[in-house]
C-alpha cells in the first residue's frame, strides 16, 4: 500500500535526472548517523535494481553499530579526488543525503562540485539550498522517509534489504518512533516496511540496547556519583580520567550517560562534568521542561538549546562544580511565564 | 483512514450486544498492566461517547505510572461485591478485556458471572474462550489494537483521550514497537492514532525512561556487582537486602535490572540473584540466542520461557550462586542445532 498522503511529493526533475543517468554517487554528511547510512544504502540498493552504476562515497569507516546493513558493496572511502581507483568520482547525477550544507559533504564536496546534476535531498530545516535540485522537506522524521518516497515514485519496488535500511534510519532519527517529530506518516512507513523481513528485536537491540562491559561499568560508576540538590530538582554526576582507567571505558562511551541523570523523577536539570585534562572540565547540561540550560553554558563559553547544553570550564573537578554551580541554582529557581 | 486489513474482523454479535447495552461493565486483568488498562479506558471512553453507562472495576490501585491517562471518572476499586456503593455491579453486559482465563479476573469473577452477557476479548494465546462471546486474535500485540478496531466497528469516533489510552497500550505490550510482536497493522493503527493530540515524547518518558533516584541508584550498584565469565559469555549480577536498605529502593524496583546485564555485547546468558531473605534466593534468568534457561530454572523447581526464566534458591547468597553455577556453564556450552 502506498500512503496517499506521501506520495507525488518528489519533485519530478529528481526523478527524471535519476531515471536518465547511467553513473550515480550519493553522499551521506560527514560523520554518518543511522538516517544518512540508512538512506543513503536504500537508494544505491534501489538504483541497482534499476541497472545503475551506484556508489556511496564515506569520508570514514562505518560506525560499528551500523555493520550489519546490506549494501557494503557500493561503499567506498574517498580520501582523495585522484587515488579513486572506482573510477567513479566523476558521475552524471550526485545525490547529497541527510546533508544540511556543503561543509558536511567534507572532503567529498569534489565529488559534488565535479558531477553534472547535482540534487540535494534532506530533512534538516537549516539545509541552505545548495544544488541545483533540491528537496528538503523538514516534516519528514528521517531522510530514510524521503528516501522511502523516492523509490516508490521511480517506481522500484522495495525488497528486505532495502526494507532494512529504510527502517534503521528512521529508527534512529526517531529514537525508536518517542521523538517528536515522529509522525502520523512515520508509522505509515513503517507499517508498510514491516511487509518485509525483519527481525526488529535485533535490530532494535544492536542499536539502543547493546553496551560493551566496560561502558556498562562505567554508567554504574557514573550512576554512583550522583548528587541531588535543591529538593531533588538538579542532580549533579561525574565521569573522572580515574573511572575512564579503572573500566577499560573509551571516551566515546560517556555518551548517553547524562540521560540517566536527567531521567530521575524530578529531576529539573542534570550536569555531567567530564575531566577530559586536569584542569578542562567538559559539562553537559540537560534540563526538563522550564530551566534554560544554554542560558548557563553560554556564561561559561559553551552554547546548545534551551534543554540540552553544554561548555568546558578550564579548572579542577571539584572547583569547575563550583564555578557553574550558583547559575545551575539560579536556572532552578527562575520560571520564566 | 480504517486499515482495511483490520476492519470486519470484530465479531457482530459482540458489536450489537455493546449496541443494546445502557449499563456496561469493563474488566481488565489483575496485576492491570498498560495494555489492560490503556484498552479498557479507551472503550469505557468510547462507550460514554455512544451513550452508556459504563464502569471499569480494578482489583487494585491503579499503577503511578499510568496516572496520567484519563478516564479516571469510570473506574471503580472492587472488593466485594456487596459494598458497591455505585449499583452498577451489575450490567447487562460485561467485557473481560486482555484476560487470559477466569482466574485472571481475581474477586470480580463475581460481576462476571452476575452479569446477563458476557464477553471475552483478548490477544493471548493461550486464552480459554471461558465466555459466551469469545474474540480472541493473538496477532494482535496488544488487547488495544482489537479494541482500536472494535470502536471502528460500532462506529464510535476516535478523540485525543481515546488515542492516548490506545496508544499507551500498545506502546506498553510492544517495548516501544521494539518486541517480536510488532507487525505492520500495529503501526498502521498507531499511524493514525498520530492524528490526534499525543505528547509522544512525554508518554514514552513517563513509561519507559523516568526512574525513581533511589532505584537508579540500586541499579548502579547492582552495575558493580557483575561478574563475567566463560569469555563474557554469562554475566552474574545481585541485589542484595543491604543494597535495597542502602539505596531506599523497593523490591519491585529490582524489574529490569536483568536487562542490564543481558544487554552487554557478547553475554549470552544473565543471572540476576536476589536476596529475598537471608535463605531465600529468586534467580532472574535471561538468555539472548541459543541457551535455554527455562531448563535450568525447571531444574531448580522454577519455569518459565527458553530466553527469560527464574527459579528460587533457598540457600545464602554465595551458596546460591554455587548451587546454579555449573549449569550455567553447561547451559553457555551446549549449541544445540
Amino acid at each position: 500500500m502506498l500512503p496517499k498522503n506521501t506520495a507525488n511529493n518528489i519533485p519530478q526533475n529528481i526523478i527524471n535526472k535519476l531515471k536518465e543517468s547511467k553513473n550515480i554517487i550519493i553522499l551521506p554528511h560527514v560523520s554518518v548517523d543511522g538516517d544518512a547510512l540508512g538512506s543513503s544504502l536504500a537508494l544505491a540498493l534501489a538504483l541497482k535494481k534499476a541497472g545503475k552504476n551506484v556508489r556511496v562515497y564515506f569520508e570514514e569507516e562505518i560506525p560499528q553499530v551500523f555493520t550489519f546493513l546490506p549494501g557494503k558493496e557500493f561503499i567506498l572511502k574517498y580520501s582523495n579526488f585522484n587515488e579513486d581507483s572506482s573510477k567513479m568520482s566523476k558521475a552524471e547525477t550526485v545525490v547529497a543525503l541527510d546533508t544540511g550544507d556543503l561543509e558536511r559533504l567534507g572532503n567529498r564536496v569534489e565529488i559534488f562540485n565535479n558531477s553534472e546534476n547535482k540534487i540535494n535531498i534532506d530533512h534538516h530545516p537549516t539545509n541552505t539550498y545548495f544544488a541545483e535540485i533540491n528537496y528538503v522537506n523538514p516534516k519528514a522524521a528521517a531522510t530514510c522517509e524521503i528516501v522511502y518516497e523516492l523509490i516508490k515514485a521511480i517506481d522500484i519496488e522495495l525488497d528486505n534489504d532495502i526494507a532494512l535500511c529504510l527502517y534503521t534510519g528512521i529508527l534512529t532519527d526517531t529514537g525508536g518512533f518517542k521523538f517528536g517529530n515522529t509522525t502520523s506518516i512515520t508509522h505509515l512507513i513503517v507499517s508498510e516496511l514491516l511487509n518485509y523481513q525483519l527481525d526488529i528485536p535485533t535490530i532494535s537491540y544492536r542499536i539502543f540496547d547493546a553496551v560493551s562491559k566496560e561502558k556498562l561499568k562505567l554508567i554504574g560508576k557514573a550512576i554512583n556519583t550522583i548528587e541531588l540538590h535543591e529538593d531533588g530538582k538538579l542532580a549533579l554526576a561525574t565521569v573522572t580520567k580515574k573511572m575512564l582507567e579503572e573500566t577499560g571505558a573509551l571516551d566515546e562511551d560517556t555518551e548517553g550517560i547524562i540521560n540517566y541523570v536527567r531521567n530521575i523523577n524530578g529531576v529539573e536539570i542534570a550536569a555531567l562534568f567530564k575531566e577530559k585534562e586536569d584542569l578542562e572540565i567538559k559539562v553537559s547540561l540537560r534540563s526538563k521542561s522550564y530551566a534554560d540550560v544554554a542560558e548557563i553554558a553560554l556564561k561559561h563559553n559553551g552554547g546548545g538549546h534551551k534543554n540540552a547544553a553544554g561548555c568546558t570550564i578550564n579548572a579542577p573537578l571539584g572547583e569547575a562544580k563550583k564555578i557553574i554551580f550558583d547559575d545551575l541554582i539560579k536556572a532552578i529557581n527562575t520560571h520564566k511565564s
